[in-house]
């Protein structure tokens, strides 16, 4: 296991406001490439008037933390070397700047790792999760694999004592999920969801709570596909396979899917998504491209008269209040997505877990402080 | 002139219901080869029983009959040697079919020129203009570069007494510049135009109307870009303009335009424009680009949160209120787009101004029946 | 039974499409006073050039339906004496018009009662639901209690073979349920539904199936409101609850409902509904209060920011697909709400025992011509 | 002219941060009767951790400013007794508290008088104007009729330098107006705007701007009448024209207006304005009525399929972006509704020349500090 100390890290000027501790144990990306460091006296970070420091219990590894660990491309281009990782979380409040208001110490929190600027369009219109200068925590300032994070109050998100802790520590990226599907609007509608990696798994379980009509999947790997059936997919379908259109259009009226969910990524799956698309249908774009992908506009979106959103994050804070509503609901189906939780010490099992494709989402619980 | 006799055509089997005459003098596209051929013995069009025979006193050269005309390679995958060509067009009912309701003989009509199958779900919804067994007149079927033209009756628009011959034969075109411009909402919203050919033209004064903010337009031809300044735009941009963004950002509040309306097809102008639209921005697509386009999907669509609408056609026929309100309204300008008015039979004439760039909108006369 | 022959009736001009029969047997309104009069010799109705005839094999009974049996006030200012009633039906097609296109004979069908003009802008821009001059059969033209039904072609619906008849039956009044519950959009929001009686219960499957939230609904009748739990409600609550808001605000995150389908027309659960909305919340409105209504518009629509949608008939056709997919998904719970299936001869039976409360909705069941 | 000392007033507790001055002028409520009252020495509002002191340099006198100088029923019910009043207001911020982050000393701003509680579901979702619990400034807590006032720094509102005082401080009336006009959505519709007060008026050149179709407006007032015909209406009717409905008609296409922006608060008037929508028409309801209203829902919302909304405030803050590019757009005509600026010690003046029905849009001047 890599270990390194403080003085090694960038992030030195921090205020202790967690009671006696002054370092804590955190994974942070220590060098320009693969791999990830356990830090075990990383400081505890600053907090300002405005924030709060969360003490995390549990933390999910998303794909882009697996992104970040194997040190590709994008990772290159946009990650601070230095910075504690990670963005999915919940915790307990324990301590807080002089000018919080509505969040008490003691609250358990789960939160939106989006910060916007607070003062563009998008951040005074609701809409902060596009905000052109936004900082997002593990990705441009520290985030949460860590003891403990800070992070302004207006983004805590006071967890329902009802749920689960390994649950709220992945209100994110079901956020990213649950905003991609009601972004759409499946209710009563056919779906086509192509890629079932995590989030598109999740994008299964809320869409079939939601009130989609049929639900059609496509993946590569015929696990996930498997999966995606058991939390409320109507057919699973490989990618390649050689009658894909036909069976999609089968399963929607003859006319194809009203909506498509694109959670893969793939250039080819985005292609075939918009094909199958039905004339004056739908589409929510979530998957990130590793390279611009080229679209035949005229069929797939033009004389098609789709309709095509993009999706970044989760709405501030709609989203937040759908997932902990549909959580609350009973209606979805979590269990067999999360299929891991390990210690954070135990970091790198969790990353190859995910790489083997045996894990689905895996938690970090973090070191008792 | 190339000339040609009816015997050389497929379509012979009308019935004559256009009083005395059998005959009818039309533009064809006789050859699979470049060029329209004036036939001056064309056989008048058969009308079914819930059919109109209209007297077209005036039709619009459209690009699409420009691109029939050239012969690209859309045309020869799409239409069927013989057919009798253009879409846009007003004249008088003369005819009609025995189960004709609402229609009457003598009313003065434009009309719609896709006939949808009106069985599947967009027929039955109100959205047959994205019907998947569409046919369009002038393309599919025999159009109205003809003495007369056979047509659905709830294809027929009947014109307000008000509105001039030659803006009454353009409905078709004003009506996919209305759709694009209402679709993606300008009202209070700065917007980008790419692209200021016919449509692009009639999208500025269009959207001055609809209540847009500032509205800035790019092209590559210098005399566009000035009649788009007469017609409302506040600024005229060079799509090769070094400073492009800079100029586009200073105009719209230093964040791009809320809307994209993309007219131009140009592989080029869609980056452009993706690249200039503000985070949470509309686009709309109307322009047809000739081949696939490689898209940044994560800067220009998924990270910005932008919606993508495919504009094809009109809406059926919510489009042709609105376009007769608005020229009702005078808020329109649209006698500088019209800039020729030729008869039929000096079409070529009529090409050539449109291909020297020297013509914007060219309405032809029907010689009297 | 009350019996009368055609020479009573207003409608004798008839076109004899049915093969050998002349007549056939009819529910008509004959006199301006409570009842309807099954007449055994109606004339077969006239059919158009446009028209099919339908040989109507199952017709459900409506609300309406009573109030035009109970000649209420609006019945005696609407109905015309000598009417044939009913407009919820199944059948099949018998016979066709010269120029009807897409329906075939042998079809079996249901259909839309609602008769637009064709040409007013709601006609032509997919609402012919809300045409000023609209026909409905069965209120302002001779309805389906009866062996034959003309109706134009485009107003048939082909039911889908899977499709039992007592369900194709209703399309009409699950149209109605569909059309208020998707107008008001559930899908992952708290809903109130006021008043269950035939379309309210509706509502409630039709709005799980649609993924909404948490439904609580209201009633004065005991029996509906158990029967609303078993069809999917979470809570059901008596009008008269002296905790009525408490109870409904515990239910709903503190809040009360997002969206309130106001099905009971009554004056006392309108206000109810409004006062118990959430801020910013939804109102659908279908019920239809027997006069008009005092509303606190500062408290209950204006400071709260609500959205309110008046909710008329079925929108033709989008609800007619939607209606066809949820049935077909097997998500919805029908059967319980259709009580009985009687034969036309015992229509004084169903009527009693609607107006007893022991049916929910009966079915008639026509005699084979 | 009433003068009070500050031992009268219940806000005494201030913390200084204007300089040296430690008290100030102001209007106030002084006692439950008529009236307000000039206090020369009023404390100097607190300021918070998040909250910057303003010196107010220009203040608009709002309809419900007069509510309170009258003390009509809703004032007693609502207004503390001692309190500042005014909520229209641009000044210069002089001071900042210890975790202000956006604002700066310095800056010119107007802002929003609805401090939302900020952890409700409104307020987490961009909709703040209607959270249970807002405050509003001049209603619930001191306002602006004073030389400073204290404001969270997430209410203020830079406004452009090009935006003359006058106009900066009627933002929020002028927020009103586009609130309604745009969540109606005018653009490309006809338009009826019942009641032309100050909002009224300002909705008239809004609507214009906003490319509204035709725009009739009504009112009992023939000098309004008159002045909503320069600001841009296409019609001024009396509420009381005999001919009221057959002279909506012919104006809006034979059908009626397809949008209503209900500015009045009669009872009278909302009837009148809700039987002429067309069919499939939208509401915007903004004016207050002072007692419930009667309305005959079945056919003024429900057989109409009309869409209601209740409109409260302003969007916190997509309405102020657009009521800044409005204004800077050059398109507004707001000159001839601020008919008066008078020295705050001239209140009341200000308030009888609105009562006399001479002034429409007064603005008071505080005298410097």
């Amino acid at each position: 296991m890599p270990v390194a100390t403080a003085q090694q890290t960038p992030a030195a000027k921090s205020t202790n406001t967690a009671g006696a501790a002054h370092t804590m144990k955190a994974l942070r990306k220590l060098r320009a490439e693969p791999g990830l460091w356990y830090v075990p006296d990383a400081p505890i970070p600053h907090v300002g008037p405005r924030d709060v420091l969360i003490a995390v219990t549990h933390a999910g590894i998303c794909g882009t933390d697996r992104h970040i660990y194997e040190w590709d491309a994008w990772s290159q281009s946009r990650i601070p070397v230095g910075i504690t990782t990670g963005h999915e979380f919940v915790g307990k409040v324990v301590g807080a700047g002089s000018a919080v208001q509505r969040i008490q110490v003691g609250q358990r929190v789960s939160g939106e790792g989006h910060i916007g600027c607070g003062v563009c369009q998008p951040c005074r219109t609701g809409r902060a999760h596009i905000c052109e200068k936004v900082d997002i925590i593990g990705i441009d300032r520290d985030g949460c694999f860590a003891q403990y994070l800070s992070l302004p109050e207006e983004n805590c998100w006071p967890v329902d004592p009802k749920i689960p802790d390994a649950i709220a520590a992945i209100f994110d990226p079901l956020g990213n999920a649950m905003h991609t599907v009601m972004a759409a609007g499946v209710s009563g509608r056919s779906v086509l969801i192509t890629g079932v990696g995590i989030i598109g798994l999740m994008a299964v379980t809320v869409a079939r709570a939601a009130g989609a009509g049929t639900i059609v999947v496509s993946d590569m790997d015929d696990r996930r596909l498997e999966l995606a059936k058991k939390l409320g997919a109507d057919l699973s379908l490989r990618g390649d396979d050689e009658n894909f259109h036909d069976k999609v259009r089968a399963a929607t009226q003859g006319q194809g899917p009203e909506v498509l969910l694109e959670m893969s990524g793939s250039a080819r799956a985005i292609r075939q998504g918009f094909a199958a698309l039905r004339n004056g249908g739908t589409v929510a774009m979530l998957g990130l491209p590793s390279k611009p992908v080229e679209l035949d506009l005229n069929n797939d979106i033009i004389f098609k008269g789709a309709t095509v959103l993009g999706i970044n994050g989760r709405l501030m804070y709609e989203t937040w209040f759908q997932v902990e509503n549909f959580v609350l609901s009973g209606r979805l189906k979590l269990d067999p997505i999360i299929t891991h939780q390990l210690p954070l010490e135990d970091f790198e099992r969790g990353f190859k877990l995910m790489q083997s494709g045996e894990a689905i989402k895996v938690v970090l619980k973090m070191p008792q402080a």
